[in-house]
Formats: structure tokens, C-alpha cells, sequence
């Protein structure tokens, strides 16, 4: 078998890699490989357990590829011969490439803790996903070790159901701590708490046993939380086995190490996704981040510099949105306390303005934003939102604007529309207020 | 009397312009004259018949006035002395001032019709819009002569009242038409059908006729409509009288003529807002857009720039956003159809995708997204959006990328935040996919 253009790996990143290379290239041969019969939507998995009534409802729709006229082949890739161009794959056949992209993403973090083999893990597979939402949906006490964004969705999530008692365990101060500052965090937790959620925080778990099919969940404070189910989600490690294997450059403790046209150190092999080292925006130093939406940008990267090296990857602005119980919450590029990390003097301006005008109509409720301008170049490098559902994209908002290296003079003296029952007043839109802020300083 | 910065009109923009120039001066004494005892909220105008409880809750608040220490004086301008600097107010004092910004507003515009004198206006004064209230939630037969935003709210909101038959009639072919290619404004119009609003479009109205408190209006093709209460929002025209008495240059048939720092023509006198001559971002060509987002983007230019020419008005990108029954539809730039008159080159990018993702989550509807490219640069210069609410702030997005003159290329490889709860999936994320489809023409 031969394909001009393969690529493995059926996730976000895979998908996009080959639907975004058809467009470029209509003539080649294009071929994807994908381990799982039925691929889940990762973003979707929080919700599988209420919001959606089955896995079913989460799996990623084959017909793009099809109307992209990709050959998908469900078969798991065991080997790549970068010299020899091909790749093997574990039902025995091989398949040459001209052009590889290698989306093979990531799995759970694990720790070594004694007892956390009893814990689920956030597998992005149907079978494994079906018996957990089983497990979970039956049990009354669950556990979910990591208070990121997926432990807090799920958490969440599971908090809809009456009869369960969910806990979040957090090593760091706080819920989102990694992105977010202390303020928003808090209000993230208030949100859980309304809906009965337990939060230990700046606990590390000590082990977890099991007894009589209970389970318990010992922290390093000595506490100890009886569990039916626990869930560990404390983040993702990179799958670079096949990329280790073809001796292709793996960045140390990190991912399969590429260029800034998304290229790995083995010739026409590219990688995107959760598999790929990200760096940042701001620093260009390498950061952990895996989000679907930067699989996504960089798989149309990697696909527009297939055959000449056209497109840059500039870095990832980390942009991330989520709700919890009413609340949404939005983040983008540099918190306060990651400013203060990385050494760059900063301004910062803040609005807090209701999301109609005027405000006493009905569903009215404050939308909150925090601005972080670099002090010299007032340049913006970060943004914290929160408030009804428009800060999703209003958070979207202020990523373009950091892509586009926007001052706050610039963002100051924009143009916003605005209306009386979707936006704040023209007279104090946020992100306006908060630049006019640091314009006087 | 003397103040050093002095602020004909206490609409959207002379609060603007008074709050941005103590930001910018905190020693200056700045004074506001406003006719109004309470100043309306104009972009609520639409909603105080239903949503809101009474005009009182439409009533700008003077409390950021009273936070910036800006002397509010209520009375009238009735005429500027521009080289004595001063000006009269109606109780007889008179006030000196050092800068003069001149934000007196606009009025309804009014056509040359029979009888158009039975019909309401859109005005800005508490005890008229109390009597039109009365009068309209009486009325079971109301007749909206014009189909542009305000028409096309009123009507919406109205229309919530189920004993009412209301209709509207629109010289043109579509209501919307100004700001919205076919297919939105007939999504727009078929959300008002739904909520069984008549509508009459490319007709005129002939004469407004009045018959023992029934009135009739008679439409160019012969049709005549009973109603209770009719209301005249073909639009707005400049309030130029106080400046064409000062002999402050005013455009012809148009607004007071301003440079791009937002100077008139009489030396230390500002105009902003409604009674300023707006331009177009793209072309540079005078454009009647009369809005309270481009009022108080003027009034912060203008504000900046009174001691020092330091901010320039780019001109307005007219970003509009508007809610019909459910539909939000959002507006920047160029239509379609307005790119044809200008003569302009283009590429349109189309996207329709699920605003949740997966798309079985509950409360999933479609966001249908046009973007308007320059062929030659590939140049972002509209777009038009509808679907659910964040179609609001996903305008804004478009509305900050055409400001900051995005092309296609950057605008299809940029990173957006996504969420399954609240935007469309990573894959398809609309500004993408429309800029990858404009990239490949």
C-alpha cells in the first residue's frame, strides 16, 4: 500500500491534518490511521455521563474524511522506517508515504501512588469509556484526583446528578490554578460548591486502598475519603513510543520535538497535536499545553507546509474557555502569577460591567475581566474572564487580539458592536474599560 | 461660568467623552450640559415597552459623572460663541470654556408624507417615550414605518404581546437590507413571521390618513393598513443647528464636518457622535452610520486628543449585532452587495457548523458565518453571522480582525479557545473553515 500523504492518529489533530491536506491537495492520495473503530470527541468525554445519553453521542463523524476523500483504515501503526519512507502496522501490512504527519496524541498522566490502579483514567476509547460510565453512573461517592479543566468539567458534570457526593483533590492552592489567578479560581470553586462539590486543595494523595469494594482515598494531610469510584485526571503525557522507536527527536521528559513549520527531525515526517512539543506565544519556551484547539492549528500548519514550507507556527496562546454551573470562564495567554514566573513587569486593567444595558434587563449579570499588559510596550499577554456564556468568544476576542500583538491603546480605541440584550453598553465594553485603565498608567 | 473642558449632550457620547477626558485630565474642571432631567438609554429604546417595566429602567445612570467629578448642568445649548469661546445655555448663563466637545446628537429622520404627523418618533425624551408607551400598549394595530434595527426591534418586541397585530412596511426589498446580504435578512424576517409580524417591503408610504382615531397608512402599490398607532424609524439625521449658527463647517446634507482627530473646523471645538460626520473604515467615504458604539469610540478619540492631536479615527468598520426571536445575527464591514457597489473585488468563505460540539449536547443550533475577502490581498473586509447569542461576541472577533486588517491566511492559522458547552468544535471552527475555503480560490 502507498499513500502520497499519510498520517496516524484519528483524534482532532489527525482529522484536521488530513481534511485541511485534501484542500490543499486535490490529487494526492491521502490516508489516514486510526486505531479505534468508533473515535471519541475528548472534548466532549466530561459530558458523556449526563448531558449526553451515551458515548454514542460523543463519537467524531467519519463523513469529513469521506467528503475529503481520505482512505481511513482502522489499524494501529507499530512501526515508522523513516528511511525506507513506510509504515507498518500491527494487521501486518505496510503503507509507504511521501509525506507523514504523526498525530498520535497523548494519554493520562499517571502517578505512582500505591492503589491508583483502581482509579479510571480519561481513555479516549469506547469500550474502557462505556464501562467507566456504568461505574460512575452507579456510584454514589466518586473521587477525581486533579482539579484541572477536565476534573472540574466532570466533576460538574457528575454534581448534576442528586445522589452523588463528588470530591476534587488539587495539589496546587487551588481548582484551574495553572490558569487562572487566584480571584477566578475562587469563583470557579464557589460554582462547585454550589452544587455540593467537596474541594481539598494543596493536598497531595498518599495511596488509595481498597476494602470490601469501598475504596479510600488517603491525603497527605492524613484525611481520608471513602470512595465508590475515583477518577485520576491530573493531565496528559505525549505518546512518543513510535516516534522513540524510529529514532525520530524527542524533546527530554517532553514531545517529539519540531520545527516551527511543524516539521520533525526525520525527513517529510511532520507532527501536530498532543503528540508534538508546543512552545509558547510569549516566551517561545516549551510549554505542556495539550488542547484540542492547538492540535487543530497546528495540524492546518503542518498540512499547508506539506510540500514547501509556507506557514509558521507561531506558538500557542493557550486559549481556554470553560463552564461550570452557570459560569463561564475564559483564559488566554499570561496569568498574573505567570507573569510574575517569567519576570515581565506588567499593568493590569480590570472591568466589571453587566452584560446588558440596560442593566435592568431581564437575565442581566456582570461580565468580569482582567487585562495583563506587558508595562513597557503595553502590549496585551493576557486576559481572564468570567460571566455568562458570551465570554467564551469574547475571550476569542482578546486571543486575536494577542496574536496580533494589540497594545492597549489600540484595543483602547476599537470598535465593538454592541446591544442591548447580548453585550455590555458601548459606554463601558470591557475590554475597552480595562485598556483605558492602563492607558493612564 | 468656565470650564476648562466643556460637553454639549449627555447621550452615549458626551458621557463617554466627559469620562475619558478626566481620565486623561484628572485637574481640568469639565462640565456637561444636557437638556434632559433624565437622559434615555438610546440603544434600550426598543425594549421598554415589554422587557423592561417602565422607561425608568432605560434611564442612563449619572453616577459615573458624578464618580469623575464632571459638573452636570441641565439645560440647552442654544448657542457657541466660538470666538469669544463660550456658550449660551437657554436659562441665560453662559459658559467659557478652553475645549468644546460638541455631542448634541440626532433626531428622527421624517419624510415628506400626508399625515405622517399621527405617526410616533424614535425620541430621546422621557416624557414622550412615556405617552408613546402608554399609547403603544394600548394600541392592538401597529404600524412600523421602516425595517432597518430600530424598526426591526420594535417590532420584535411587540410582537411579544400576544393581542397585538403589528406590521411593518420597508422601502427596500429586505428589512436589514443596509447591513445584511439577502439570506440573512430573510433569516431575520422569517424570525419575525414566526412571531406573526406582518411584513411589507419594497413599498412606500403614500399617505397616513386618520378616521374617528382609526388611522389608515396607504402604501405606494394601493394596499392600505389599519392601525391604532403608528412609528415613524426610517432612521436618524445630525442635530447640525448649533453648529451651522456658530458657522462650524457641516457637510453637505450630512453631519459637522471633523478631521480625523475628531476637530471641527472652529479652532478648540470637538464634535463626536451622532452629530459628527462619520466615514467609512474601508473606503474613507462619508457613510450616515449612527451608532452608540461609534459615538463612544469618537468621543475616546476625541477625548484623547483635546490638549494634543495623539489618536486618529480610522474611521467607522459599522459592527452591529441584533436579536430577533431567538436569532442573533452580527454585522461588520462590507455585505455582499455593498462590496458590489463600491466596486470591489471579492472571495466569500461560508461556514454552517454546530455552535456545541459534540452536536447531540442539548441546546445545539447552527452558527452560519459569511466572510467577505478582497480577491487581490485576501483581505478581511465584512462578515455577517447569525445563530445563538455568541454570535454577538464572535461579530466582535471579525469586528477587532478587519480593524486590525486580518487577511485570510492569518485568520484561517489563528488559535480560538473552544469549549463543547459553548462554542463550535476545534475542527470547524468557523473563522477557520470560512478563511480556508477563501485560501484555496
Amino acid at each position: 500500500m502507498k499513500a502520497d500523504i499519510l498520517i496516524i492518529g484519528g483524534g482532532p489533530a489527525g482529522i484536521v491534518s488530513a481534511v485541511t491536506a485534501r484542500q490543499k491537495n486535490p490529487k494526492k492520495t491521502i490516508t489516514l490511521v486510526r486505531r479505534e473503530e468508533k473515535a471519541v470527541i475528548p472534548c466532549g468525554l466530561p459530558y458523556i455521563f449526563k448531558r449526553l445519553k451515551s458515548i454514542d453521542e460523543d463519537i467524531m463523524p467519519d463523513n469529513p474524511l469521506k467528503k475529503a476523500n481520505v482512505n481511513l483504515l482502522i489499524d494501529e501503526a507499530v512501526r515508522i522506517e523513516v528511511k525506507k519512507k513506510k509504515v507498518v502496522l500491527k494487521k501486518g501490512e505496510e503503507i509507504g508515504y511521501k509525506k507523514l504527519i504523526l498525530a498520535s496524541g497523548s494519554e493520562t498522566q499517571l502517578i505512582p501512588v500505591q492503589g491508583i490502579d483502581y482509579a479510571w483514567q480519561i481513555k479516549k476509547d469506547y469500550q474502557y469509556l462505556s464501562q467507566m460510565r456504568r461505574a460512575l453512573n452507579k456510584a454514589r461517592e466518586i473521587v477525581i484526583i486533579g482539579g484541572g479543566f477536565i476534573g472540574v468539567e466532570l466533576a460538574e458534570e457528575l454534581s448534576g446528578f442528586k445522589n452523588k457526593e463528588i470530591s476534587i483533590i488539587e495539589i496546587l492552592d487551588h481548582c484551574l490554578s495553572v490558569n487562572f489567578d487566584d480571584e477566578f479560581a475562587e469563583a470557579a470553586e464557589r460554582k462547585l460548591k454550589e452544587k455540593g462539590v467537596n474541594i481539598y486543595t494543596g493536598v497531595r494523595v498518599k495511596k488509595i486502598s481498597q476494602n470490601k469494594k469501598i475504596k479510600y482515598v488517603v491525603l497527605s494531610n492524613g484525611k481520608k475519603i471513602r470512595a465508590d469510584e475515583i477518577v485520576l485526571s491530573i493531565g496528559a503525557r505525549p505518546n512518543v513510543e513510535l516516534a522513540e522507536k524510529a529514532e525520530i527527536r524527542v524533546e527530554p521528559k517532553g514531545a517529539v520535538k519540531v520545527d516551527s513549520y511543524m516539521r520533525t527531525s526525520a525527513k517529510d515526517v511532520f507532527a501536530v497535536g498532543d503528540c508534538a512539543q508546543t512552545r509558547d506565544f510569549i516566551t517561545g519556551k516549551k510549554v505542556p499545553i495539550m488542547l484540542a484547539s492547538v492540535a487543530c492549528a497546528e495540524a492546518r500548519i503542518a498540512a499547508a507546509n506539506l510540500y514547501k514550507a509556507k506557514v509558521r507556527n507561531p506558538g500557542t496562546v493557550g486559549a481556554f474557555s470553560t463552564f461550570i454551573n452557570g459560569l463561564t470562564l475564559g483564559a488566554v495567554g499570561f496569568t498574573q502569577k505567570r507573569a510574575k514566573t517569567e519576570g515581565i513587569d506588567i499593568l493590569i486593567g480590570k472591568a466589571e460591567v453587566p452584560n446588558h444595558h440596560p442593566s435592568k434587563l431581564p437575565g442581566t449579570g456582570p461580565i468580569i475581566v482582567k487585562l495583563i499588559f506587558s508595562r513597557k510596550e503595553k502590549l496585551l499577554i493576557g486576559a481572564e474572564l468570567m460571566g455568562p456564556e458570551s465570554v467564551a468568544e469574547l475571550t476569542n476576542v482578546l486571543s486575536l487580539a494577542i496574536q496580533r500583538k494589540i497594545t492597549a491603546s489600540q484595543l483602547a480605541f476599537s470598535q465593538f458592536a454592541t446591544h442591548p440584550l447580548l453585550t455590555p453598553a458601548p459606554t463601558v465594553y470591557p475590554l475597552i474599560s480595562a485598556s483605558l485603565e492602563v492607558l493612564g498608567k
